[in-house]
């Protein structure tokens, strides 16, 4: 699973990946088995970067100020979420807090040790898989609700302004449905607005 | 917010807690100013130990097996869920996994350094609560949704049985939610309850 895995890392502008902290990182990677596609900096580059590399994780290394790259990886991954991992020095709850809200899977303060990056990617990995899972089951609920809510405000019309029973209401939308091929939450919504149009 | 934080430590029943290790992560703990209230085996005494003390947090210190003690934490948290961290060596990605899905919010393979303690718990009880509002707002859209489904059946049933408009059945499920102090979807079950059992 954690064979070729695709890893861009990404780094504080003003920190340079050639330091010696930033070449650990990177022999860890390659040794735990690893495809290191890129190292990139932290700048307004980087979401194009991400958008083109489509790295199967994402490592950010910020020695310190690690709230200085969040603002682009938040950008980087607003569409399309991934796994991030934060190896930082920088023990503020105030940056810990900015990190995990910006979707950060793992904040690791001063445990970047060549032989720890294995378990801490599939750690964060497996928790990314879990949040998502979640994530999509919530985002999966809250759509069925609001459908349920358009539909049933759809019916009451139907049934109000024009006298229909609620069968006859729910027997019109369905056919208009199948007639436009459309979803019943569409055509239930298309109504409400030419209704709302039309005062 | 991390101060008096009050922490119950457990461990696998055949390792002891007089162990260096054990006794490296105690004075980390306290020395971070923690309040460690109790330090037990993971038995089956344990869910009602964990019901008596009320801990903020668990932290399970499994040098191996961390598999072993999953099984009563997954007890002892199933009805008031905590923010748990483990610590141990056992680097197999089926502990760990199995881990994430008993409700560990934090996995820490050889990380166990008196000095990444309180980092490690900060972000360990940050995500336990990013969570829980997830898992709250899952839940909670979850029961709007259930209850809306209830009630449009119930509706349903007034009008196509007792032959009462939309508009009729749902003033029906107020007045009887009303009179009775009921929720609407309350009533709603209820009638369809009584309609199953009629026929």
């Amino acid at each position: 699973m954690s064979r070729n895995l695709r890893i861009v890392l990404v780094h504080p502008p003003h920190e340079s990946d050639a330091s010696q902290r930033a070449g650990a990182l990177q022999a860890g990677l390659i040794e735990a088995g690893y495809e290191l596609v890129a190292s990139l900096p932290a700048d307004i580059r980087l979401p194009e970067q991400i958008a083109r590399l489509l790295p199967d994780m994402i490592i950010v290394d910020a020695e310190s100020d690690a709230r200085d790259v969040l603002e682009h990886i938040v950008v980087a991954t607003r569409d399309e979420r991934r796994p991030i991992v934060m190896f930082t020095e920088d023990d503020k709850t105030s940056s810990m807090e900015a990190a995990l809200e910006a979707g950060v899977s793992a904040y690791i303060v001063a445990g970047l040790k060549p032989e720890r990056i294995k378990p801490v990617l599939n750690v964060a990995l497996a928790r990314f898989r879990k949040e998502e899972k979640l994530l999509h089951e919530l985002r999966d609920t809250k759509h069925k609700l609001a459908e349920r809510k358009v539909i049933d405000r759809a019916k009451g019309l139907l049934m109000s302004r024009h006298g229909m029973s609620e069968d006859q209401a729910y027997q019109r939308l369905r056919t208009l449905a199948m007639n436009k091929n459309l979803k019943l939450a569409e055509v239930a919504q298309r109504i409400l607005d030419v209704e709302d149009l039309l005062g």
